[in-house]
């Protein structure tokens, strides 16, 4: 477990009891000054394509777009995407649907003069930076899916530049959340933009419980990241965690094998019905962090697509 | 457990576990006749009423709706009024908020010349006797809500005559799923009109999840029918629904103290993974008997309003 100062420190058995723990007492010195970075670590970059020519496509093209992404990959770091296709448990990177495609049984109708987004996203040093030359320094003339070229007309990893871009790091993440004082707020929101589901006790579940969420994200931001959390989290978000807003509906997703898998998209509110300043900033810096990772299962292929949305 | 011969049969370890069970193998012998029933042990009462002025009320009156009813109860039977006031648990009869009321922010507007409906059901016979006298045979002139008073123009228990209305009996609900011989659906599709809501490990959770859903049903048939169900059918929820389809939203329920309470409103499709007869035609049942128990808490004053849609 990680401390403001940038320490480790291991959790005691009472520093997992909520509400009260030792664990995010705020330090009494002061934080170390950040160090300067060069590489990110996350990256979410938002690339824009067109067609030439009207087209349908299937309803989900998430598993052609991280296709068409190894491919690429490919070309820059052989080595990497041998890694990705070996590597066990969730990928370090997500490839996700056509943000704006508008889907009916048939498909997604792609029309021509519509700019239509694809985004991916890194979470390792290695991924993210080839991720960057792969598509933003060096962006391809066309990524085609079900051999469909689609041309590129931009490419962008810079929030300002599209709403579901963006690049941090885990310090960074983290520092914004666990620095000692100021207050932290209670409860987030969280937007599921393509179908969300979980595994839970062998079943699937499509619903974005609060335990299934932050265990989910937790286990992801342990397995990349340089800085360990409390696993606990996942009981935390059992425990403390209640679900104050909703809005929410199921959507079939085609699996390989053209059975469907049903996930859930729209937006909830979690809210902390107590824990201290370590809960409360670790469930904000999960939920910041979701941008990169995703949640829940199959997040290369285009599912769990979630963010942060801002609290009105 | 009660098959359908009419029998009583204590379920054996083995009979609980799924998807295999001797339970609901089908009866060798014919069942027996149905009894003619003079009584209907549950009725849906919707009462139509209608205002001579534009009137604002709260958003949920569930609770003043409650209070009408049990004093229209009184005059018919006080000591029957006596008993649910004394009652622990679930109460045996739910009131419902203006189903077909708009509200916004300020609340829920009522205008002349519009019908509205009021629903009570009843979930034994003492109360389902007294409810169809209080309020079919003899209608009110008025029901009063939080001193508005509404004039009755109608009252049925007949489903001909509003969706939400109904009478059955338990055995009759039983029967219909459990006599041998034809194949029971898989799956069933669940309407929350009102705002359902559940404690699980002594929190609040919003989301009709299978177990809580099946859970909730199966105590509260066990609790008012002389026919008892595997009270595991709250694991059978648990391990072996699916959610496959939804459409949800939360409401908040403002409370008698003031705070809110979160409830989901909307469908849900469950569907058994597997299961023999026995705990397929359980759901079925189950399913039918939401229209009159209601499902999760605060049934009696609003919440958790419930019925059974066709599936398409």
């Amino acid at each position: 477990m990680w401390c403001a100062r940038g320490r480790w420190k291991d959790p005691s058995p009472a520093a997992l009891k909520w509400p009260r723990s030792s664990t995010c007492k705020p330090c009494a010195l002061p934080p170390a000054a950040p160090e300067p970075r060069t590489t990110e670590m996350l990256v979410s970059i938002v690339t824009t394509v067109e067609t030439d020519t009207e087209i349908l496509l299937p309803r989900n093209v998430g598993r052609a777009h991280y296709a068409a992404i190894l491919q690429r990959l490919h070309a820059v770091n052989p080595d990497l995407v041998a890694a990705i296709h070996e590597g066990d448990g969730p990928k370090p990177l997500t490839c996700s649907d056509i943000l704006n495609g508008r889907s009916n049984r048939d498909g997604t109708r792609l029309e021509p003069g519509t700019p239509y987004y694809l985004r991916v996203t890194g979470l390792t040093p290695d991924v993210s930076q080839a991720l960057l030359k792969a598509l933003v320094e060096k962006p391809p003339a066309a990524i085609e899916l079900l051999h469909h070229p689609l041309r590129v007309t931009g490419a962008t990893a810079d929030a300002a530049g599209h709403g579901w871009a963006g690049a941090a790091n885990y310090e960074s993440l983290a520092a914004r959340q666990m620095l000692p004082g100021g207050s932290i707020p209670k409860q987030v929101t969280m937007q599921f933009a393509s179908p969300t589901a979980f595994k839970q006790a062998g079943r699937q579940m499509p619903l974005p419980l609060p335990d299934l969420v932050f265990g989910s994200l937790v286990e992801r931001w342990n397995r990349f990241s340089p800085l360990a959390l409390s696993p606990e989290m996942r009981r935390f978000g059992a425990e403390m965690l209640a679900l104050t807003r909703y809005r929410l509906q199921s959507r079939p997703v085609q699996q390989k094998n053209g059975a469907l898998r049903i996930g859930g998209v729209g937006t909830a509110t979690y809210r902390a019905l107590g824990g201290d300043r370590y809960w409360l900033a670790t469930m904000q810096m999960l939920a910041e962090f979701a941008r990169y990772s995703g949640v829940g299962v199959q997040t290369a292929t285009g599912m769990g697509q979630a963010r942060r949305l801002e609290d009105n």
